[in-house]
């Protein structure tokens, strides 16, 4: 419940020998008093993805981010983090970070690299279910020339209903930037953020993951 | 050397127990006849990557795919292979799918998923490496309406050298599906090719998976 306790209740995760930006090591390594992501990071604590809490429990209370912009979590582990994009492309748009301050996927170390690979496809399985969108994007952009916005290296999973409407046409102009994108409904986001828990639970289990622990 | 004996050679890998499309488990599963990839992932044998072959060597004959388009491979593993982008949006643009034919990102099993997440993460540092440019996206498309040209399931790593060039624009107007690319030019490709596998090997050295056996 304290915020600020939580990074001293986990070890912290050591950071990739590869530095391709010699990036030095210092106590900003893992928190970035100013980066959204790391806020998320220290206020949603892990629970078990195959057996999320309900949608009223305090761990999950999108006011916990505070006076920042709301966070709807629809995935928490004790390495990485995913919720819902607060100005989403499309019905779905949702992002995968890990924990610690990473600015590029070069920055995340080999454990994390193959976590965000296990859950990339979780999640993208778990969108699918939950918006009945059978077709998405993943986009992950790394610098400023990539259009990258938040210096804390993410994932996008972004449903894609059709090809050839105004929401389409709208994507490929904001993807790397430009243009306008909707405001998350914060009722909307939290029925949507609960089903997307419940569908990624539901693959854990069908992947025999089920028990698996935190 | 014989192509046809390559999969015999290695078992094959489970997927997924995870279907959202329900697709039926034929023996198509795992080679599709008419798949590029799957044709790249049957003529390139897999090689210890922290120890790549010398460009001379027959194992990364790009002319291996003839009568198809040569194919410039800079990763080959028991699981996955990575190659060139034929139509690159920029220097260093590559691709880097399952060996197995997977049509989504969905349809890869837990292992594959993770064995991506790690050398998504060793691809995007040695194009780095072997390009000078810093920042890139990564990009993969699931299904048509998500712009998927080829069906069987790859991540893009793409350099971006600047935003406000023409090339840029032309990125943002291509990635999905429109607009016009450069073809790569085979002299430049065989080298660039071997910078980045060169890279890819320092890289694993750097992580200390120098002696990681295939």
């Amino acid at each position: 419940m304290a915020p600020k306790s939580y990074n001293a209740s986990h070890p912290p995760i050591p950071s990739s020998t590869f530095d391709p930006n010699q990036r030095s090591h210092t106590h900003h390594n893992h928190t970035e008093a100013d980066c959204p992501f790391c806020h998320i990071s220290a206020v949603f604590r892990p629970y078990n993805p195959a057996n999320p809490p309900p949608p009223s429990s305090a761990l999950l209370n999108p006011e916990l981010t505070s006076p920042q912009a709301s966070a709807f979590v629809v995935l928490s582990t004790p390495h990485l983090v995913a919720f819902l994009d607060i100005m989403p492309l499309s019905v779905g748009h949702v992002l995968l970070c890990p924990r610690p301050h990473r600015p590029k996927l070069t920055d995340v170390s080999p454990a994390e690299s193959a976590e965000l690979g296990r859950y990339l496809r979780i999640l993208s399985a778990a969108v699918v279910r939950a918006t009945g969108v059978a077709d998405w994007n993943v986009v992950q952009n790394n610098g400023a020339a990539a259009a990258q916005v938040v210096p804390h290296m993410h994932f996008h999973v972004i449903p894609r209903p059709e090809l050839r409407d105004k929401r389409s046409e709208r994507f490929t102009a904001t993807m790397f930037g430009r243009g306008q994108r909707d405001e998350l409904d914060e009722e909307e986001a939290v029925e949507l953020a609960e089903r997307v828990r419940r569908a990624v639970a539901e693959i854990m289990w069908g992947d025999g993951e089920g028990g698996a622990k935190l």
